[in-house]
């Protein structure tokens, strides 16, 4: 059979065909296996599946002003914390679960998390944003007249620069895709164009640079670009519909998209106008990149293109042989994503992954493939494409350019290593 | 000057350019008054915006494996919740706040709710989809198996068929966008295509019809023609990413974009193959369109073009003249969205708006039009056309072609007034 033969012959160890899953009705999900069962999950009817179950027979719960989720979903949490310090506050990071969700939207209950001093507990009345320095009027903004102004909405990811450090250790970090890559997330963001803010108070041409600052306790300060600020950056005030969570921001913050987390300043309280750089304790001391040779390469802002394997992944293992799907994330902060490869034979043959609509530029998207697991061991790897045609590197190749005490920025090709009894391992491969 | 002159000129009574706030740096800003303060909310810098506040003195709060709104939006709740006659069970349900809101993305704690008797408490380790009648193989689908499933992705919005249906009413109701409106929501939802699954369990050609039907205490049952299901048809997993909530179907409902809300089975427990509709309680009962001269109106799935505003709108009431957002939301049954007008003189003049990126086939799109009021009462409406051509109608001409008993599918055109005090107010016009 002519589709079957092409289908099974798109790389090496059982990629198949990303058009597969696609096609409605035409037969080739039959040709590929569906019919006797995907996975090895699907059952014939047995007697279980018919008895009424005692949810059907009372009526159930009331309706709620906010709703949560379900209890038995009490593992999809963000984590694994870190030990605190200080006696519940101050700094800390919180990493998206990526092996339980689907799709490109982060909830916002599980949106990642990066704090230098905690979350601060603002009251929306008080709060103030202040416009000044190289600008021909000063301004000030409370929320509430923010929140008259002319909204944009926009679907972006946000990544903390310091994701995926973990990944230049020199023996493979254990973890999941949460513990090893968790510090991104992607959310529909809603706010006042800062360009339009700017152009209110009058930007001098002498401006070449602002700081932002955040209300939080670390007063967490970026220089940022004049040019980025005047391209697509946003006073942010709504988070996928609803106002931003307190660990996102309450009540507004910086969004740069595809700019490392920590510049996207939380709790934004004023931004200023400057002729060069302000050098905060925040761009001095850290978010640099260590390069080789001890050299810093100073203001690296855009996250290059990544991807990483999310099902499976460890913790999401594998069962029986069969027919399964390969499925994950990908983004960049150059544009949009072009394609995402996948091999299963670590590295020798490489499948494109078909990409779940809307591909948005600066935010996830979701790629998968399918893959005829034939039970034997195998080395699971993505690779993320841009538009700007930049291909997400090998460990080797991110470690020869840099070094490996680059700690930010890291973006190179994870590798699951699948065992025969289906458990599934990082990797260096 | 030539752009001022233009972009006061695109309809009566203050409706301006919907390009205004998409171009920046260009000085169109400035030229329609926002250097002049927008919406007379900004302030110049005074003293209380360079205080350092209290949150900033002292380290946050810690970090939480699932985060909350802030305290101070405990108002944007779903509501008004109905009076409960059951002690705390049964039917009802629950709006989505949409004047609160902006973007297109619905939280996954607001989206709306509508349930037939209660939410079930669903152990997902007992739950079991079966996929019966007119197929070659009766398939069951543990939890579990389906979520190794191929997935796909797509965003869509969820209305019930009752959503506007106090429209009809002789005068007119007082109201939100959430008490008039608020039955409809939009979220990205993840899960398996239900062809495929049809597919594997081998369809008979002579099934004409599904009925899908719920594993809740009122067995929600509705019958779906065999080409809706072979079409977009999915089995719903995830909703913005995570596992659907209780209130949304945990853990799977049935997704047939555009297709009235009660037909997207919540709890899906079963989906038989039939030649015929089933004419189950819930397709006879109710759920039928009435028309005029006592007859009915059987099997209307996709709900048609609609649109609302929600800034302003009653309770979000307009302050001081000047330059202000119209700002609302668009949707449609059979595709995209690919006009929204707007009117601030009752009807006379209508002004196109600018659509925020992506409009999507089934989704909501959220549109935005600037407007100087000049501080008179004026009348404020938005009307939805979509891809095929369909325009929203009048509330005129929607009762004289149905009659004022029609109850579901109610997609008018709304009216605010609005006050010379800048108070909103719900009116037919």
């Amino acid at each position: 059979m002519t589709e079957e033969f092409d289908a099974e012959r798109v790389a090496g160890n059982g990629l198949l065909d990303r058009r597969i899953f696609l096609r409605q009705g035409g037969g080739l999900i039959g040709a590929v296996g569906m019919a006797a069962g995907l996975a090895g999950y699907t059952r014939p009817v047995h007697a279980e599946t018919l008895v009424v179950p005692d949810w059907t027979k009372t009526p159930g719960a009331w309706l709620q002003g906010y709703t949560q989720p379900s209890k038995f979903e009490g593992k999809v949490v963000r984590g694994p914390l870190p030990n605190n310090l200080y006696n519940g506050i101050g700094p800390g990071n919180a990493r998206t679960p990526l092996q339980f969700l689907d799709g490109m939207i982060t909830p916002n209950g599980l949106h990642y998390e990066r704090s230098h001093n905690g979350i601060p507990d603002i009251d929306p009345a008080s709060h103030h944003l202040l416009i000044h320095g190289l600008v021909k009027r000063p301004l000030t903004f409370t929320v509430e007249a923010l929140s008259r102004y002319p909204m944009t909405s926009r679907i972006s990811f946000v990544e903390c620069a310091g994701n995926s450090g973990g990944m230049y250790a020199a023996t493979p970090a254990e973890g999941t895709a949460q513990s090893l890559h968790g510090l991104v997330s992607c959310a529909e963001w809603t706010g006042v164009s800062l360009a339009m803010l700017l152009e209110e108070a009058g930007v001098d041409p002498a401006a070449k640079w602002l700081v932002a600052e955040g209300a939080d306790a670390a007063a967490m300060s970026r220089s940022v670009p004049i040019g980025k600020a005047l391209d697509d950056a946003m006073v942010a005030l709504y988070q996928n519909g609803e106002r931003i969570r307190p660990s996102n921001g309450y009540p507004m913050r910086l969004l740069l998209p595809g700019y490392q987390g920590n510049m996207n300043v939380k709790w934004l309280r004023r931004v200023k106008l400057l002729r060069e750089p302000a050098m905060t304790k925040d761009e001095t001391s850290k978010y640099s990149l260590l390069v080789k040779d001890g050299k810093v390469a100073q203001f690296n802002f855009p996250m290059d293109a990544k991807s990483v394997i999310t099902k499976p992944s460890p913790g999401i293992n594998m069962t029986a042989s069969g027919l399964y799907e390969i499925s994950g994330i990908a983004w960049s902060g150059h544009g949009k994503i072009a394609k995402v490869e996948i091999t299963a034979d670590g590295g020798k043959s490489w499948a494109p992954a078909a990409l779940s609509e809307p591909v948005l530029s600066k935010a996830i998207t979701r790629f998968r493939l399918p893959w005829r697991w034939n039970g034997a061991p195998a080395i699971l790897q993505s690779r993320a494409i841009d538009e700007t045609g930049y291909v997400q590197p090998t460990r080797d190749a991110q470690i020869a350019a840099r070094g490996s005490r680059a700690a930010y920025h890291c973006n190179l090709i994870t590798s699951w290593g699948v065992a025969a009894n289906g458990e599934v391992k990082h990797v260096y491969a």
